[in-house]
């Protein structure tokens, strides 16, 4: 796992609810933050792939196991990695820490579509590269 | 004020933080979706605008009094007008209810712009007659 | 499947991204709200169940497969079921539509916890009950 | 104005919607980061106060102006000063800049109350001296 694939966050107030405990489609978004990270350290920046309009990566698939709670303030660590590639689409498999605790386990599932008429693609052979880079051994 | 200006919501676990109540920012959101509802009433529905891209009213102002917490369960009622209405623009005022107590008043001022050049342009007479008969009083 | 187990929601501006389509993260939440209501019909709404700690049944994973992408403006209807159902968790199953095509599934597995020590604890047989009406068949 | 009233991020992709720009509650979103930061910097973070229970400081006003759009990947800056402080509330003032150019600006009013029977409250001695610093001059 490369030094690229790190990510941080803290847990605000509006991430949690009235349980008292982050709200579990939060960790989501904080995720899909993580994701972007990821992908601008490989010089494929969401942002830019959006603007340019020649390749989407929508979500196929997310899951996550939520094993401990997280609370307001909580610092959190998240490791990513490329768990699988394929020609068509690739998994980022995500481990979040609060201190020593794993407290949750999460992968998206991103397939590579063209933006105008939303059909399947082949990735580019520059992002199965770049990803490759990031591929758990 | 006309029927149509009335809008309810319900305070979801995800609308709360760890203090126990409403997190002010998602007020915004459900009152968004109250002006929404506003516009598809007067027939100048929000996703047509955007998809169409003749005109764009992007908000330029918001504010909110937050007088008492909302709680989790609790059933929310939005009454709306158009209290300002001039040639560039108009305002939308929100009365927020819960039970007989009201809980908060808002307002958000949305600008006639073209979305291409996203220049200030003029309300389209059409939208600003809809528009009248929402006004109050 | 019962009557109850049936919810609706209109895609909000504010639950698309700038590439147009529904961002994923959102659907989580929507579906949560759709389990609020769901949990409601059964008479365990979640608000009574936290303000009267006397159980938690925080979210231990969720997924969720998007096929098709949604829009701003598209009415989306969520069918629920519970899929599976044992002595200390439940599953609930989520189809989610936009007219006659199905655009995604999704699965919320929660655990029964005792909101103090956050142990897990069996299912009230009340509880467990009440969820066997919207087991699939 | 003192070096900890700073805040910076980067708009992600869920802040934005399919007109292509940040949605607007979403900037309350941040800003209440920037105020967590602020508070944390100034020792009075806001997940301690609200575990302690001694003091709450529910927000009673908050506005915006939205100059200019922000889209997916601008990176902001946010200016922060105490505008206004007097017995029981303060005012903390935002610029928002993207590159030189002011985007927006921001104030959130900040009552203090007592968390259990949320009356209203003179803000403490020490509180209140740790506000002066990030006075505006």
């Amino acid at each position: 796992v490369t030094a690229q694939s790190r990510y941080w966050f803290r847990v605000a107030l509006h991430d949690t609810d009235a349980a008292g405990v982050l709200f579990f489609a939060h960790l989501f978004r904080h995720l899909h933050d993580a994701y972007e990270a990821l992908m601008a350290n490989i010089d494929f920046p969401v942002d830019r792939m959006i603007r340019e309009g020649a390749l989407g990566l929508p979500l196929v698939h997310a899951e996550a196991d939520f094993r401990r709670p997280l609370r307001h303030g909580n610092e959190v660590h998240v490791q990513m990695s490329v768990s699988e590639l394929d020609r068509m689409q690739f998994t980022v498999g995500y481990r979040i820490w609060h201190g020593d605790q794993e407290v949750a386990t999460a992968l998206t599932v991103h397939a590579a579509i063209d933006p105008v008429t939303r059909r399947r693609m082949p990735l580019p052979d520059s992002l199965r590269g770049a990803l490759e880079t990031l591929s758990a051994p």
